[in-house]
């Protein structure tokens, strides 16, 4: 092959080790996504550099990341190519982001997935974000691990302060960490449910002051009614008291509102640290958080106390991922979901209003209005206030119709439902308070859906209010609104 | 295309569906394992059972598994395919072996998974098993799980009873979950290390009776010379103090004599759960655990104390893996290991009497010994007493000789070694005792090894103590080991 | 598992199995493209067919296919997972499309991918197409193949009429045939060179008449400033005299004027055959060609002059893309490629004009223009007057300037090159004729190609037209094109 | 990440580079298999020099590779990713080994990959060779092109002297290339069938001498009770004659008496060049085809004369396969075979002389022979003589019981079989001779076969054989082979 080619292609090498080269001195996500071909070639790098991958190493003993060696060790070829032969995981013993010496590689990779999530977040709005930690367990999790580490600070701390907040996985990792929630119902705010400060007093106060308390657990991001919590108030109280919070942003991350809030608190009071979903934010499989802080210290210590080493798959899938999207992918992705919140509130005003179903039949209309949740930035509810609640075919059922029809995101809340938890009761459960007073149905607009699916949803949905009117008799049970 | 043709290929498909109809029947391992292609299709089959891959699936507010639905929202094809587009992970809120409704191929494969690792336990000798749980943690936070778990259930004991084992992810495990941890150092029994039964006594005393004694944490898989713990003896003393007892099998399940012990201790006593690494018993990457033990409803309640969704990926892997292996591959894997075993130990004995390192030099005699460690069936150790210790030449050295080698899984064990740990002070550390009288050279017998790397390993291992003869000047220090 | 997210599951493999049954009941592109997962299970299904990947196949001297069928015998995975595990190719001894009874997933693939192809043939506007063959060769061989078939019929036929077109594979594939040439020059029509027909007339006349004459040899797309031939005048001659008519449409189907001249030949006279680059028109990698017909026997005929077996892999390739464009996805490539030719024209109209390749040197303007070439719908051409040619920086370095910058499509013509080929020698070789008055840059708007692209390659043009200004003082050499 | 860690990875990936560095350098097989890993990198790095790959390519107007560039244009990213992004094809316009400057890497994919071919052979025993092609085309279609490529050199010669072998695609070849076949009968020596050499001298005098004839085509593989060609003689032959000799090896690589045998001839006689199917000897999929020879100059000049570019598919296919063979690898597969036909041939033997089927019933024994053919050493025959010919459950339904058991390589051959092919009619169609004795079943012992196989095919037929004997009575039909 004549060398004029040759060097052709050499300088197309050169091109892709640039990239990488960049990424190694930016620690940045790069301006632009890198396609998958960049990608794979990268974790191929990468995973040449853990011990296993070694030409001729011989792992007599080794306990780890024997799967693929060599072909006549190979259980099995596809597990070993679909994780690019990187099987030592995360950590050591003492520390989950502690280098590891056999594994070069997936310590780098883990390395670089935490700076370009710390990019990620601020490019977000998180601006006063200092550390991260990418752990592969799921939000539930991370909250246990960030309680466990609270508590080897606050050894006599037993009780978690905690606006309500009708989400099992958060009161289960409070009760799996062997504490005491003290739950704090929230305020009526015309349609709206906020945080009640008076009671967040109280609740202290009931723990026997604050030296009791753990910690504050806040949320950032929830499904309307319910409105994020005052974090500002919140923030400087902890302060004050010196209580750590916690912030559970769940999949605020996408929501620059939600962003601002948190930053806006971290700047006027005290937030230790705040956990949000991997694959909530960032489109990826389930199975990873990031608790993320303004101290890197502290992040330090949280990583020191998990004990042991752990999957590197979702650190993998996030890394990927980020670097597929770019700084120009992720801002995009980002301004994306701002725009859809308003084109799907919109369009679900005009469903409310709507005279027909659209089947002919003047009778159906909808007669339902969109609830009036202000502070609420990434969810909105509709109101099913015409449906039956004593029947089989009440708005109960209206939630599997839409199941049954491929709409698996939105759910239907009844405040009569009760729930017992945990040793709690949670009469109302589902609604973040004891009585709602009406049925209704929540949806959130998340990152990563597309127009076709807003139309595609709110036909659907329009469809099956038509369907379930005939079903049953216009109901004349009525509800007025506390903003009326 | 000809009918018959067709119908041929159709009785192939036809073939294949039996496959998996067998597996969904028989609920154990398939006799001989599948191959590739019938595992991706099965996985494929899965997948297609998920909510995020149904034709048309809309997907407002759905939160999770985004990342592939369709292209124009794919962030990235490369995550979805190595997952196979299974991306909802495992579990519910509330439990994490919960079926979840919208992922009823992910759901599925669970089940399948946790059902292949008991007939696989079972088959290694665990005969007691009844229940097990697939976690998609590593042994360190499965322990943490436990114990949390166990905290729910004995909420005023603190205390950890532990036999002193030397790794630190055991240590920080207790550490985390805020106990505290009652060290028992072991016994001499000629080169060996052994429970000692008083002081396990004792340090109940110490804890001020059997009621704070959250568990005994013992071990049945360790490096020599370190022997398992005498399960028989503290099962039988759990039992009879009401002491619950946790078994840190790590890698226990590949060797048929700790699996034997813990299976008579399981007869004769109390063991709650036994704990093992998915990595090192089924060359999987790093990335779970599994939870095992006798009694279903304990095993039920741990799963439920899990808060939130997990990570798909480790189980996924365990699952292929198990699937390529059949139990004619298992069965085989754990007979050539327990062969291995014994060409390893006669090779090293061998190598430790050998006159010469093969460099044609007379002066470069062996003359080790390999420690007398009849309980252990999974590890031995050869001494280094004719290495200076006060040398940058001498036998700390002499690992990272081996290291640079490519010799990756053996450790050298310096008695002399102190470590401050999390508040406690261990001299001897490494070595499982104060002072072990002579440093050495400890090496496993692992599941996957081949004699190819058996034999190359001894031939590496005379090779570095041949160089690092000639670099030194043989010392005059001299061990008597305590057997003489 | 519950019974019914059971069966829910299986609802959403009901659908994977409508869309095949759909497939294999319309024969036709189907509405919407395929995603991935429906692919790869289709690809799954079909290899499961395939003799060689028969749970328990004993292929005992067979020796095809073997790759793959046990763990034992693979070489290699990889190459038996990139293929799907499709290993039989395609054909038997005897013909290329008959099916082969180890391989029914193969043979139905490739007559799927056939009927497919039909249908994409007729939605670009090949309306009189009614058999086509898919071929694993790419267009040279595809017309030696289709040469030899004429020549089986036409056994004393000797002599190939054939319109110049600076193509080198097509004089190649008349010369491999075995055949004699007569080159018939163009004529130019203001910029453009079209058919001589007196030439063609005069040309069948050399050859001493119809009789032999194998076949006229046509083109119907080529790059500007030649002109697709006078197929209607063609196909009328052909039909009248009785000599076949091959059509060379190496990347026409994906140019809407250009199917509509052919199809308007095929109604008003005769085509044999026409022949179709895979990769140039349907976005696969090099590899495979498409020949087509009106005639269903002709095409069977062809199928079976072909000696033995032949590749899969181009026929995938183009399976696999259709699949996954749809009709939608077909006719929406199509259509940008129409869109994009009035685009990049515009833009090179404009850029001619220019008065300032824009580094503020007033002195650098352009002064250049777009060749008129109005029958050619899928090439245009910038005359490079302006350039010196006596020189080594001159147009014929422009090629290579903008070959170093990435722009890989675009050629420059010197109209005084020669060059001797197969014994004949071509002055103004490139040019399509013995002497074009100007040398020239021309440029093809192919399938594919993005707006981003179109932008991009022109900025750079103008890049590269300013650097070379600077680098040589402007030329006095004037042209006066033909049309003024 | 420390520097100590990176540099011990960097220094991994020096030993990847030298892998390739020494692939480059020596131009054979390396002495070990690379692994999975090793190839796909290498793999990468190729598609990197390959311009449709460089990062910022614009083709404009470029009809090639334009899959995969970006995101938006890509149709599609599971081609892509299959054919690891080399999308250019093999060849330029007038030579399909030529260097495409677009593609340096997939031009030097296709240079390196004839160099391993090279030593494959020459390690296989065919000493003599000096150059080779390797071709995207199959044996059939490979010798079209020599055919053709020797009509470019003698314009004149109509016919091909062949030695009868009952293979369809060798006459087709012919055919398709538009020449005349002169097949000349075999000769009976004992139960063999050989070349018989005055019919060939009779075969040139009947096509006007030695001018008139194209080449001689001999096989030196074929299925028992045919023996290879007499190489030796008919080279002389040649030689005198001056008569080119295209000799169809197609799938005698993989056997060491045929390698032998062939180039013996090579050293007595002439032999222009001689073809091997890459799938029958490679263990690839169907589509490749290597031409070989000791004329460089022959090599090149045929190279030229194919018309255009290809496939690169079954190229990468053997150059993967090769690599991950290693010298090593594909000595051991060739020995293994030579070891297999032996256990084989005995099994055979065995069975043939059984006095039961395994069944019980004394009366089902075989009571048949294997043919002698000792200069056959890749194939086998088993008489069928004790079987009903006249009936529908005689030996030709033997043959599809085989197949519906999954005994996919076997024949069975009718002597009473006629079959009009190409305007020949061939009585015996099947056994190479007009009038084969008895029927047999005749077996080939391939590369890849294992012992297992061996086995169950053993035993399978030994079913098989019972089986019948029940549904018939035993035949009276006796049969005296020449032998006796």
């Amino acid at each position: 092959v004549d060398a004029g080619y040759i060097k052709q292609g050499e300088q197309a090498r050169t091109v892709r080790e640039k990239q990488v080269r960049a990424l190694l001195a930016n620690r940045k996500l790069p301006p632009e996504g890198w396609d998958e071909q960049a990608i794979e070639l990268f974790l191929s790098d990468l995973a040449v550099m853990d011990s296993n991958n070694f030409e001729g190493n011989v792992g007599v003993g080794e306990r780890e990341a024997r799967m693929w060696s060599g072909l006549a060790r190979m259980w099995s070829g596809l597990v070993a190519r679909r994780h690019y032969r990187l099987g030592h995981g995360i950590g050591r013993s003492g520390d989950v982001q502690a280098v590891q010496p056999k594994a070069a590689g997936s310590s780098l990779l883990l390395k670089l997935c935490t700076l370009l999530v710390l990019d990620a977040l601020k490019l977000a709005g998180l601006t006063e974000t200092k550390a991260c930690l990418c752990l592969p367990v799921a939000t539930g999790m991370a909250h246990v691990l960030t309680f466990l580490h609270l508590r080897s600070l606050r050894p006599m701390a037993r009780f978690v302060v905690w606006p309500r907040i009708d989400q099992k996985t958060c009161l289960k990792s409070i009760l799996s960490s062997g504490l005491i929630p003290l739950v704090v119902e929230n305020k009526f705010e015309g349609h709206e449910l906020r945080t009640d400060m008076d009671g967040i007093v109280a609740a202290i106060a009931q723990a026997g002051g604050a030296e009791n308390v753990l910690c504050i657990l806040s949320t950032s991001s929830c499904f309307a009614p319910r409105a994020p919590d005052r974090l500002e108030e919140l923030a400087r109280l902890c302060q004050r008291e010196g209580i750590p919070h916690v912030v559970n942003n769940a999949y605020g991350v996408q929501c620059k509102a939600s962003c601002k809030l948190l930053s806006r608190a971290m700047r006027v009071g005290r937030v230790d640290a705040f956990i949000q979903s991997m694959d909530k934010n960032f489109m990826v499989p389930v199975g990873g958080a990031v608790v993320a802080g303004a101290d890197e210290q502290w992040m330090l210590a949280l990583a020191k106390s998990y004990p042991g080493r752990a999957s590197i798959a979702p650190i993998m899938d996030l890394f990927v991922t980020l670097l597929s999207m770019g700084k120009k992918g992720w801002t995009r992705l980002l301004k994306e979901r701002e725009e859809n919140f308003l084109v799907l509130k919109e369009g679900l005003v005009k469903l409310a209003k709507e005279t027909s179903t659209g089947d002919g039949t003047e009778a159906e209309v909808v007669q339902e209005e969109v609830l009036e949740t202000p502070h609420n930035p990434i969810s909105m509810a509709l109101t099913l206030k015409t449906f039956r609640m004593d029947d089989k075919q009440g708005y109960t059922y209206f939630g599997s119709m839409l199941f049954n029809r491929n709409i698996s995101g939105p759910r239907v809340v009844d405040p009569a439902k009760k729930e017992k938890f945990g040793g709690f009761e949670f009469p109302g459960y589902g609604s973040h308070c004891n009585l709602y007073p009406v049925p209704y149905l929540t949806v959130a607009c998340s990152v990563g859906m597309s127009r076709d699916e807003i139309k595609c949803f709110l036909e659907r949905l329009r469809k099956c209010i038509g369907e379930l009117r005939k079903k049953q008799r216009r109901s004349t049970h009525s509800f007025s609104s506390s903003s009326e």
